[in-house]
């Protein structure tokens, strides 16, 4: 049923999830498509029907028992099967990545990361080891690594692209503000700030003029 | 016409924007809607129909001259009407966004950065001045700031929101891992990590089936 799923129905599973989290550790036990819908400012009908992909756990004036749901949509996304990545450029962005601990719960997990400054090469970031660029590589091969997450500046990203994908990564997850050419079996992800920027400057003068 | 642009549309037009602006550095004067689509993996219609909304200079055969279409869009997106926004939260990712220095093309002017750290208030970063969080609603009352972006810890998400409301912004950035609540008239737009990841893991688990 995964091949039929849209990217945007998609892309709200994760949004549930994490409400799903929050009221779980509120001590919610059962919660309805419509709560959810209103929570979130979404149609229930659209809801429902997102949820249905991942579960077929809702029971009519019940609704979702809070944890099987969570776990339903948990092995959905296949945040259990946890896969290994890289992050090259260990500037603040790359940091922020580096330090954010709530990737393991979506079944990624950043092994280390890579810099061209000599000053940091060798040292620890948040408890992950930090190497120099040149050994990208070698490191990906030997690691078996999945993702490899692009943070550099935007010059520098096609290069460090490119020996990603020599090392055999599956995936780039892209926030350099730059284009990428892969081989055609290499799946890209643009992170792209801009994008929520103007979806943001939109709905403000939409709001303004009203 | 802002209006019945859907968000799908307004998401791609910084995209093609900034494809555009790296043409246009390449030396390109003129650009298809063809190879506009080629270069980013979409269909030429939808690209066709998309540029649409935002500029008629597109001519049969010739396509669009790259710095006529670049202007077009900059206006539609309304990035030459400049924003006042402040960060809260100068941990990695707060600074990875004040020393971002692309914003500014997208009508973007990052103001300040709030926190709580004695040792940061008063100093600047990345050029910008840190100042201490308790005077969050009297400086974006002061400097008519309409953009509040959060980089705070989820648990302090919410108590940042309101102080930005009470502050006067009219729109959210928020890049804590949480959902928030707002008055009506507020413009939320929440910038999950995790959206992505999981558009990213499904494309690699349905690559690793075939």
């Amino acid at each position: 049923m995964n091949k039929q799923i849209s990217k945007r129905t998609l892309s709200r599973l994760p949004v549930y999830l994490s409400l799903l989290q929050e009221k779980e550790r509120e001590g919610v036990e059962y919660i309805s498509a419509t709560t959810i819908a209103n929570l979130l400012d979404l149609n229930h009908v659209q809801v429902r029907k997102d949820l249905s992909c991942a579960s077929s756990a809702g029971r009519p004036k019940v609704g979702y028992e809070t944890k099987v749901l969570i776990s339903d949509l948990q092995n959905f996304l296949d945040y259990n099967n946890t896969k290994n990545a890289v992050i090259i450029g260990a500037g603040d962005l790359g940091k922020a990545l580096l330090g954010y601990g709530g990737f393991t719960s979506y079944g990624l997990n950043i092994v280390a990361a890579f810099d061209t400054n000599p000053e940091i090469c060798g040292t620890l970031i948040k408890n992950k080891p930090i190497y120099n660029a040149e050994k990208i590589e070698e490191l990906v091969k030997e690691q078996n690594i999945d993702i490899g997450i692009i943070t550099t500046p935007a010059q520098f990203a096609q290069a460090t692209c490119d020996r990603l994908v020599k090392g055999g990564v599956k995936a780039i997850w892209n926030f350099a503000p730059t284009s990428l050419t892969v081989p055609k079996h290499i799946i890209v992800q643009n992170e792209n700030m801009a994008t929520s920027l103007a979806v943001l400057s939109n709905k403000l003068n939409e709001s303004l003029k009203e």
